[in-house]
């Protein structure tokens, strides 16, 4: 197996340090050490964690409007009125949805694509939540999208794509790319230091 | 409840983040990039943590000989013969263990006391496993005890106890202090290098 199991740990004990290696951003030694502290909790603590992991895996699904993740068939967004206000944003997945909803600024609706188009993933539209927004627009009142995707060769492809396709139905707008709040123009790279020319404003 | 649940989570998602929350060393951000991975992760690889989760904390317990965590009566170390070559190395925890067992060095056996020495916490020497120490001495053929405490008020107070207490038994050393491999004598602090200096060796 890997690092942990060669050194002198209990079969049982190897096999969890070994799952919790799995996850993203967790290396052996954090693996080990979330290991033995769970194992110096109480019961209760275990048990919440496997009821956590059990809920959220069976009862969350994705919003049948926007496709973000929910455990009921429209999300809170989606189920808030207020928040149809022809405002529709438009991200790659919802952690970055969830990323927007964090500076409390924006009071549209969303929709999430599962993705962006990759044909070097063979990632093409149809495998995302395309016809489903072209159909929402259609039908709500939207008055304006804004394309909130990544500045990457994927994140733009997917922009340009959507905006040619959404154009006839409603304004298409994308969030603004330059340099982050705090940051040294003399450390900026040469592309965002291009995007940031690109998009100056008149004050 | 907290910063994870405000954010537009749905219920059982939040409280799968909040339950990574309390996990040593993983912050609201990590507990939520955590949750939404395994949202993501096909049905076997959830049932494989929580079963992990379960077997861990259900099998492991102590070794009744040198109380390292083992799932049988004997860990491995203490079932193995050849460990039990007269050399016994007292660690406070089993991750102390686990980091000399990592350097491929020590052949001999451990012992685990469970903690250390704080009067301030009320941590007396009778809540940790001195007695079975002092058994285990009189009655295995232990030639050199080698204390391997952390170089803390806690630590160096238990090692003078158990110095003093197991002396009539069995010759008594601790690990080295002193300058750690690759580190700069400039950037040492005090007390290190006076730890250092009075453990100096004849060359």
């Amino acid at each position: 197996m890997n690092f942990n199991s060669l050194n002198g740990f209990t079969r049982p004990l190897a096999r969890l340090i070994d799952q919790f290696e799995r996850l993203p951003g967790i290396g052996p030694r954090t693996a080990q050490r979330l290991a033995l502290h769970l194992l110096r909790q109480p019961e209760e603590q275990i048990r919440s964690l496997i009821d956590a992991l059990q809920a959220a895996y069976s009862q969350v699904g994705q919003c049948q409007c926007c496709f973000h993740l929910s455990a009921d068939v429209l999300c809170e967004i989606c189920s808030n009125n207020d928040r149809h206000n022809g405002l529709l944003c438009i991200v790659a997945d919802s952690r970055d949805l969830l990323a927007l909803e964090r500076t409390r600024e924006y009071k549209g609706s969303y929709h999430v694509l599962g993705g962006l188009i990759s044909p070097m993933d063979g990632i093409g539209p149809e495998l995302l939540q395309i016809q489903s927004l072209i159909d929402r627009i259609k039908k709500d009142n939207v008055t304006e999208t804004i394309l909130a995707l990544t500045p990457t060769i994927e994140g733009d492809t997917t922009s340009l794509y959507l905006a040619r396709l959404l154009k006839p139905f409603t304004q298409v707008s994308r969030i603004a790319y330059g340099l982050p709040v705090g940051s040294e123009l003399e450390y900026t790279d040469e592309v965002t230091l291009t995007r940031a020319l690109e998009g100056r404003r008149k004050i």
